[in-house]
């Protein structure tokens, strides 16, 4: 039974392991300072401008790369706006709040914060002293239902900021999948002028595991390592995590290739699906479409793929969640097809 | 100009000013351990039931009241589930979330937590390990809004509580007008049985500051006072906070009369308002009441009174809060009724 | 039975009550923004030089002065520098650990932190990143022991501050008795000048509740109002804290004749106990302390006197600590030791 | 130049690499709910003892087993003792006190905690409720000098924690090194039986990464993953950790053999040493060892090896830190030797 459920079924793409069987035995000092991430950390520079005064860090997870990024540079009073679906608000186990801030959120348009609803947060929460202070705006690109931000918007949102005295904070576990997206217009370097600190995903795009954190403001990025050290984010074989960033964004450039290839397989999938005569719920822009199927279809599908049945649509059909990762092969999308289809004829001819 | 801003304008009531005088040149010992404090304690007591087997504490402020009840008995994974208007959700600058817990808000009905709402926060909240876990129900009685709980809402929200493993703490802010409202059915006692822990308020009913933490559960007592200490809540000097409760639970019942005064002359406010020909936005419960009245008619009672303007209620209207106090006279109430008439007349010649 | 154990055993200065008694009914605005609270602001500010850009604000315990003074101004990487006897350190139940801070401890010479300490301690935490990092130095002065800190002592701290990226904190639980000791040489203004924020303490030199913290550094100032209210620290009727400052710094200057009547009450005690013959393990410098005493005595002295036993000096004496208040009267100095001398003919006479 | 500075200087063993191969594409469910991870867990729980009823997790660093076991067990007024060379005393950037928890320290015995010690921390910490509770005893095996506890010191510590009312928290860190000792007297049962939770480190005994949390307390262990997540310990790929203790704890227990090998190549140097004709500054109980060497010979040494210099020993010779590990070859610890010879000869030529 093949899985649609997430992009982080698999293990590694095979030069990530090779790179690690290969310098299994070389010494290497510890804790980040080795010649792997050093040499990532070059790597990722190559694509953040040559303004770019900040530091690179490597830890091993998501959530961590969002603990130690937000209470890194907030003060106690200091609270962060997210949309009301963010990541850090529903599926973090108040990871956040357990640094001791507040979470601010608004409505989702389109699965985006916005400058709007970002003003309504400042608006209703202005009562100095009472309140918390909204200080910090976090963002995810791709969003969590797969949307992505035009360069625009990140315009807008970063300009707001800077007017009203705010940070910006990118949470990038699907960076690659958004900038490797058709509709995409932002580039790393655009988000390293525009965002204070940002993250990059590598778990979700065929690393082992690891997030590489950019802090562009260089008072932020001084201490840096302390928080990392701090919240339990720093690894003793920091190689480990400098290899994955060093395949990532060696001369095959995976961190864009991988990515690019799960969005094909999902713009594959959506097509097939709209072409057997079933409707999307939002349009893919990413790696995750959210189809709406009849629920004979979908409990017939079920027979051969994982996937999660996402949310009720009316009576008789359901909103799915479908994801494609760097290890989706045209096989499998064209069996979900081949299965849809007949899926689609039984239920037809009831 | 009198202020129908809110219920702690005034200093204390005369009664708690002699005793602190009366008493002062005793020595007592320190932190709470005073024979003031000892006498409020076992005064407070005979409102709880024979069978209560927990503690009393005094602390300095409502805020304090919060922080030292919610964090002395949640893990860190834990959450409290409140309505979105909550004090501990917008009034009191992230105090909760400082302590590092998630705060689960609902929308209110009549300004009240329901049940239904409450299972609509654990069903939504249900995502093992990735949510924080629901664990503390938080109640305001009465509401920010100043509606009251009837002792079968009370109760069925205990029961929910029970059996769903939730604890359950009401903040008493205005715990004396609530039960001194005229469509009041709860006794302390109620409240000693129905939930985990509470707090009596002092600071709004007449004392110069000080609210009084019950704590019912046996398990959570044992430890309280660390965790008065921890967060600063300890006074050198408890015997000022053990007077404001004597007197208060003193031979006179100040804690019940203070309210009811006040609760009264919010009652007569509101007949006056609604004999002059204006209505409310919602029934008057408790001292708060929120009439709604043209702007030309708010704008002349500015020039004697103060008060908020809520919100807008349509382009020529507004909803104003007015809060009366123990120490609110009746005379305050008549001028104002005597500058409403005739700025209603003035606004009806225009 | 009279109590030489601490120096918060009785209430307030009769002003401060008739104070509080003069103003009951006036109506005030709520949370520190009240008459009294600003005018007291302004009557301190009179002592702290023309230079003072920062802001004061008023709190109702030490503990709560001491987490919101170092949880203000911290990131969650740095931590505090203190001799292992403070305050902070045995007497607060890891409250400031419970903001997230380490306190780096070192050993205290006469009870005071040294410029050779901190800069063992900086050197024996240098180990980036492994190490929280060295930010805050903690002094409290009077120290726990009654020892006070000279101009030159504290310049010295100063300096060493400002050449190692440090800031200073005072907390001045006993600051009165400090400043009004015989052996001071140091003012208001000069801590304002030297250190980055400060207390002074009210409930100890004859308030019943209250201690301001002076914030001399303009960025730490800025958002401070946050932190007291997020910590719970915010009274509604923040006159009571006003009134009592107003009268500490008023006409009489009570904060200053309160505290020197203290120290003259123990200066007196202690020629007394070396009249007759016996010994002190430190020199008295403020309210407090330390006669070496034979055990009987202690006996017979503890059947009309209550102070604490502190420690075991032989196997037939031990050191007891008495400290004296701004109510203690000469007529309990002399009652001591006429019972001190009673109790030295009897141990004698065996 | 080959380095002796730590035991985690290479990669991971081979088969680890294998297996990770391996298994790539396969799909797993992620968060550690993966086949491997599950079957690593019954690897470990074989070693447990059959009466076993807690959990066991996997989490990505050393830093990071403490966070969460500590934080996970502590209410927010309980605090931890440890020796004032424990590394969360001394390594972890003030992690312990980040998630709010005092650390009472107290003075090694050879680098262990011992009951008096525990005993004296009780006392001295006893003022209730003005000094934080001691409520969790920490332990490290090996400590962080390379000894190890004795079976009989480990049971003197948990019968003294029962009759106290006091958890124990074992940092197995390097547990490998300790159980392999040729010292040793305790199994990975017998610490099941006597602590209420440890774990056991993968990262420093030929692992990638990861370290076992075992939780023997079964109300500990209920809601454990909640603490993994919130801390942001849970690894998307949790396979990646599964397959690490698959592999150590597999048939060719190399979670034993790869740490007896260190322990072995330690010992060989310490030997060698010896027999040179120089001194070492404590025992070599397990892969760390601490010779006193010769200025003049230490700066020859590190022309071929990299290690810590420890401290002065006296003006002309200083103790060194060596560290052996699963990768350390037989040839470099001759080569070593030879090297010591020489310069030992040159030294005593002069």
């Amino acid at each position: 039974m093949f899985s649609f459920l997430d992009d982080y079924s698999e293990g590694a793409h095979p030069d990530i392991l090779q790179a690690l069987t290969g310098s299994n035995l070389t010494q290497e000092s510890p804790y980040g300072t080795d010649s792997h991430s050093q040499d990532a950390v070059l790597r990722i520079k190559e694509h953040l401008g040559t303004g770019f005064q900040g530091s690179i860090h490597f830890v091993a997870s998501g959530t961590m790369a969002n603990i130690i990024s937000i209470s890194s540079c907030l003060r106690p009073h200091e609270a962060v706006i997210a949309v009301e679906t963010s990541h850090i608000v529903v599926r973090e186990a108040g990871a956040i709040e357990a640094t001791g801030h507040k979470l601010i959120t608004v409505p989702p348009v389109n699965g985006k914060l916005t400058p709007d609803a970002i003003e309504g947060a400042l608006a209703s929460n202005a009562h100095f002293p009472h309140m918390a202070k909204p200080r910090l705006i976090y963002l995810s690109n791709a969003s969590e239902t797969g949307t992505i931000y035009t360069l625009a918007e990140l315009r807008a949102i970063s300009a707001l900021a800077k007017r009203r005295g705010l940070l910006v904070f990118l949470d990038g576990a699907r960076l690659g999948a958004a900038l490797a997206s058709s509709k995409n217009d932002v580039s790393l370097e655009d988000i390293a002028s525009l965002v204070d600190l940002f993250w990059i995903g590598g778990t979700k795009v065929g690393a082992l595991l690891g997030e590489a954190i950019v802090v562009n403001n260089p008072m932020l990025a001084e201490d840096f390592a302390f928080h990392i050290k701090q919240r339990g984010g720093m690894l003793a074989k920091g190689r480990l995590l400098g290899i994955q960033f060093q395949q990532l964004f060696g001369p095959k450039q995976l961190f864009t290739s991988l990515a690019s290839h799960a969005n094909v397989m999902a713009a594959k999938l959506a097509s097939g699906i709209l072409a057997t005569g079933y409707q999307l719920s939002a349009d893919t822009e990413t790696n995750q479409l959210f189809p709406i199927l009849p629920n004979g279809v979908i409990a017939a599908l079920q027979a051969h793929f994982s996937f999660y049945v996402w949310s009720k649509f009316d009576e008789d059909s359901s909103i799915v969640r479908l994801v494609t990762s760097w290890a989706t092969e045209e096989e499998h999308v064209n069996a979900f097809l081949r299965h849809l289809e007949q899926a689609s004829h039984m239920e037809h001819s009831h």
